[in-house]
C-alpha cells in the first residue's frame, strides 16, 4: 500500500463487504446461534483474550472476520434474538443496516446545511413524514405554517437534555447561558413521575439544575403520574418562591409501560408555565396504527415530543426523533457561530443547521435509515408488525392471568408485561435469573411498590407466538420448580 | 410480507447489500463524480423533490437506489473527495466502513457491560491501543494500575461537555448535582483561548456554568494561548472570590491549528486546582507518529485528553476518544442506577458501564470501527499517511512563502495552512467564493485578527501532490483575476 490511495481496493472492498453481508445474514438467521441469548462470559476474558498492542502491519480481512467469531461472539448479548425479552426490542430492520452501510461510504457530515444540503433536507422531510405516520400534530412538520420542526437525535438522552436546556433558557429570558445558573434568582424546578426513565434525572444533573430540583411525583395504581400530586406539589414550589419550568410525560415508562396523562398534565404546564416535554422513547411507536392514537390525547400542547425509531420501529440504533412546536427556544439556546462555521446559506438564514438542535456538532447522515425503513416496508407493514406484537402480547396476558401462581401487577396497555409469582420475591427473582442463566430466553426485572417484578418485554420481527408460549412455559416450570424447592 | 420475520430475506438482504457496496466503491472512485465538491443547490430543493407523506407499500430496493442518485446525489458535498481541504478531513477508511456495517446487522446495546460483554470489552481494549499508538501515558490505560481510562464518545463536544460536568462536580464535592448550581456559593470560572472551538462555549452553557463565566484567554504571535494572560486571569478571579475549575488546553485549533503549550498551563492548573483537559480532536492523531510527539509535553497532567479518530485518523464518524487519568469523578457525576437497569455484574462492581461514561444511555458497538481500521490497515501505513500530509503540507508552504501576492499569516505546525491575499480582503473572500463556487474543490476561512483568512486543511488519503498543486494554482490565479478587476 502506499501513503495515499483507500485502504482496500474497490474489488477488495466488495469482496470483504459480501463476507460481512454473508456474516449478518448467516447470523440472523441462525436462532441457534443465538444461545445463550445473554452472553454467559466472565468479565475481562474478551479484554484478556485480546492483544495488548495494535499491529504495525495490516492483517488478512478473513483473520478479523475470523476474530468476530472466536473472540467477540461468545460476549454478544444477542438483542436481535426472537428470544430477545429483555429491556426493549432494538430492531435493526435489514434496510436500515444497508442505509446505514450507505451513510459510513458516502461519509458526509451534516452539522451545517452546507456541509452536505441532502444530509439536513431528507432528515426534514423524514420528519415530517413521521408526523403523518405517527397522526402527530401538523404543526410539527416543516411544511406547515409556523415555528415547528423535527430532529434526529442519537438517544432519547440527548433529546431531554436538549429541551430541558431550551427550557430553561426560556424561563430565564436566555440569562442562564449567559451568566449560568449561579446567578440565578431562584431554583428552577422539573417534573416527573416516580417511574420515569433516569435520563431526566440525568438531564437536570449535567444542566446544573439538580436532582433534588427534580421532583418524582407519584403515581396511581396503574403507575402513571397522578395529576393531583403533581398539581399540589406545583403550587407548593411557586407558594415557596421556586419556579417550575419543565414538566416530563412519560408515555409507556420504562418499568412498566405506563402512560402518563398527557392532557390533564399539560392543562397545568399551561397553568404554571412549563416547557411540556413528552418522551414517548418506547411505545411512541405504536401510533402508527390509528387504534393506538389515544395516546395523543393532549398533544397539541407539547413543546416537545420524543420518540425512538431504533426500538421497536425498526431503524438501527442510534435513531430518536425530537419535534418542537417552537425550535426558536432550542435553537437560541444551543446557537453558536464562529467564522469558521460561517457560510452563505447560514447567513441568509433560510436554511437549517442543525447542529444547532443538540450538543454535537458534527452528525452522521442519519436519515438515510428512515428513508430505506419507510420505502423499503412500507407504513403498512409496519403497522402489521406493532399489531402482531401487540396481538402476541394480548395472548400471553390470557395465559398470565389464567395462572393460580403468577399475576400481573400492572395494566399491559401496550406490549410490556410485568408479572410476580405468587410465593413471592425470592421465587420470582430466583426464576428470572435461572431463565437467563440457562441461555434460552433474556429477562430483565424491575421494583414495583417494593417488590421484585419481571418485565416480559415482547417486540423483535422474527418473535413469533411460539417463541412467547416457549418463554411462558419456562417460566411457570421454572416457578414450579422454585415453589416446590423451597 | 407477513407480519413477523425479517424486513428483507437473507438472499435479498445480501443481494441488496451489493449494490450499496458497488455504489460506495464507484462513488469514491470517481473523483469526476466528485464535481462540485460543495453541492450547489438551492435551499429546499431537495426537500420539494421528496414526497410529501411516507408511502404505504414497499418499493423495490433499486428505486431506492435510483433516488440516492436522482435526488440526493446533487445535494451531497464530498467530504471524501481528494480536493476537500474544507474545515478538516474526514477519512472514513473502508475497513472502518464494514466494521460499522457489521456493528449495524449485529444491532447490540453497549450501555451496560451485560447487555453485551464484548461491546464494552473491544472499546477498553481499543482504548488501550490508541494510549499506545499516540504515546500517551500508560497511566490512561485500563490494564495499567490506578483509576484511569478512556471511552468512546460521539464528538469532542460531548466529550468536553462531560469532562466539564466531572470538573463542576469535582469543585463542588457533588453538590451542583444534587442541590443545582442556583445554590453554589460563588461562580464557576472556566478558562479557553480565543482560538478554542466553540464547543467549550457550548458545554458552559448546557451544564450550567454560563458563558460569560467561560473566560477568552488572549493568545500569542502563533495564536496559542499566551500563559501569562491566562495566570493573571486566574489569579484576578481567585481575588475577586470566584472559583476557578476548568482549564481547556487545545492541540491544534480550528482555525489556525495552533498548539496551546500544555506544560505551562498544565503548571497552572494544578497551582489553581483546575480540571485540565485536552482538546486534540484535530491534531492528536499525529502523535502516531514518535516525531510527533513534542505535543504531549505536559501530558501527565491532563485529567482528560480526547481526539478524534473520525478526523484525520480514518474511522468513520462518530467516534472520538476521550482518556481520564481518574474516571472516577466522571463516573460519579453520571451515574444513575434505576432497578431497570441492575444487574449482576453492575452489583458486583467488577465491569465497566460506558452509561457512566457520558450523557447517553444507548450505545452502538463503535468500537469494532477502530479494531477494523487498525488490523486491515496496521500502525505503519497510520504513520506513513500522516507523513505523506505533513511533506505534502510543507511543499505548499514553500509555495506559499515564495509567493508575492499571498502570505501565511499563522504558523503551520502541522497540516492547515491559514493565508490571505496581500491586496486585502475582498481579494481573498472573492478568491474563496468563486473557487468553492466553480466545483473543483472546497476550502472554507477564519477570522484572524479582524481579517477575512483562507483555511487550506490537506489530510484526505486519497489526496495527492497534484491535487495540493492545482488547488494552488487556481488559488493563484483567482487571486490574480480578482487584483486586475479590482
Amino acid at each position: 500500500m502506499t501513503a495515499h490511495g483507500p485502504a482496500m481496493s474497490p474489488d477488495e472492498f466488495k469482496r470483504n463487504g459480501e463476507a460481512v453481508l454473508n456474516w449478518i445474514a448467516d447470523y440472523r438467521a441462525d436462532e441457534d446461534g443465538h444461545r445463550p441469548v445473554q452472553s454467559n462470559i466472565d468479565p475481562g476474558s474478551i479484554y484478556e483474550a485480546l492483544p495488548a498492542s495494535p499491529p504495525l502491519h495490516p492483517e488478512p480481512f478473513e483473520s478479523v472476520m475470523q476474530d468476530v467469531d472466536r473472540v467477540l461472539r461468545p460476549g454478544l448479548t444477542h438483542w436481535q434474538s426472537p428470544d430477545w425479552f429483555a429491556y426493549f426490542p432494538s430492531n435493526g430492520a435489514e434496510p436500515s443496516v444497508l442505509a446505514d452501510l450507505l451513510s459510513s461510504g458516502m461519509g458526509v457530515q451534516g452539522m451545517l446545511w452546507a456541509t452536505s444540503p441532502a444530509c439536513t433536507e431528507l432528515e426534514m422531510r423524514m420528519l415530517d413524514w413521521t408526523v403523518e405516520a405517527l397522526g402527530l400534530p401538523e404543526h410539527f412538520r416543516f411544511d406547515a405554517p409556523g415555528p415547528g420542526g423535527g430532529v434526529l437525535q442519537d438517544t432519547a438522552s440527548s433529546a431531554v437534555l436538549a429541551c430541558m436546556v431550551a427550557a430553561r433558557e426560556d424561563a430565564t429570558d436566555g440569562q442562564s447561558n449567559i451568566d449560568g445558573l449561579a446567578q440565578s434568582t431562584g431554583p428552577l424546578i422539573a417534573y416527573v413521575s416516580t417511574q420515569s426513565h433516569s435520563s431526566v434525572e440525568k438531564a437536570a444533573r449535567v444542566c446544573g439544575i439538580g436532582s433534588a430540583n427534580l421532583r418524582l411525583i407519584e403515581v396511581d395504581d396503574s403507575f402513571a403520574m397522578n395529576p393531583d400530586a403533581l398539581a399540589a406539589t406545583l403550587e407548593a414550589d411557586r407558594a415557596a418562591g421556586c419556579r417550575p419550568f419543565f414538566i416530563c410525560v412519560t408515555l409507556g415508562t420504562t418499568g412498566t409501560g405506563a402512560f402518563d396523562p398527557l392532557d390533564v398534565i399539560g392543562e397545568l404546564a399551561e397553568q404554571y408555565e412549563c416547557w411540556l416535554h413528552v418522551d414517548a422513547a418506547m411505545f411512541g411507536t405504536a401510533a402508527l396504527c390509528p387504534e393506538h392514537r389515544w395516546m395523543h390525547e393532549g398533544v397539541e400542547r407539547a413543546d416537545s415530543w420524543s420518540f425512538n425509531p431504533h426500538k421497536w420501529m425498526g431503524a438501527t440504533f442510534d435513531c430518536s426523533c425530537l419535534w418542537l412546536r417552537d425550535a426558536t427556544a432550542l435553537t437560541n439556546a444551543m446557537s453558536i457561530n464562529p467564522a469558521y462555521l460561517d457560510n452563505p446559506a447560514t447567513a441568509g438564514g433560510e436554511v437549517i443547521d442543525y447542529r444547532d438542535w443538540h450538543v454535537q456538532l458534527g452528525r452522521r447522515f442519519r436519515a438515510l435509515k428512515l428513508w430505506f425503513l419507510y420505502r423499503c416496508v412500507g407504513l403498512e407493514r409496519l403497522q402489521s408488525m406493532i399489531r402482531h406484537h401487540v396481538q402476541l402480547t394480548q395472548e400471553l396476558v390470557s395465559w398470565i392471568d389464567d395462572d393460580p401462581d403468577w399475576h400481573r401487577v400492572a395494566p399491559t396497555p401496550m406490549t410490556l408485561a410485568c408479572l410476580q409469582h405468587r410465593a413471592g420475591d425470592q421465587v420470582t427473582s430466583a426464576v428470572l435469573n435461572s431463565l437467563n442463566e440457562s441461555g434460552s430466553m433474556a429477562l430483565t426485572h424491575c421494583e414495583l411498590d417494593g417488590r421484585y417484578t419481571i418485565r416480559l418485554s415482547i417486540g423483535q420481527w422474527n418473535t413469533t407466538i411460539s417463541h412467547v408460549r416457549a418463554a411462558w412455559d419456562r417460566i411457570v416450570s421454572a416457578g414450579t420448580e422454585f415453589t416446590s424447592s423451597s
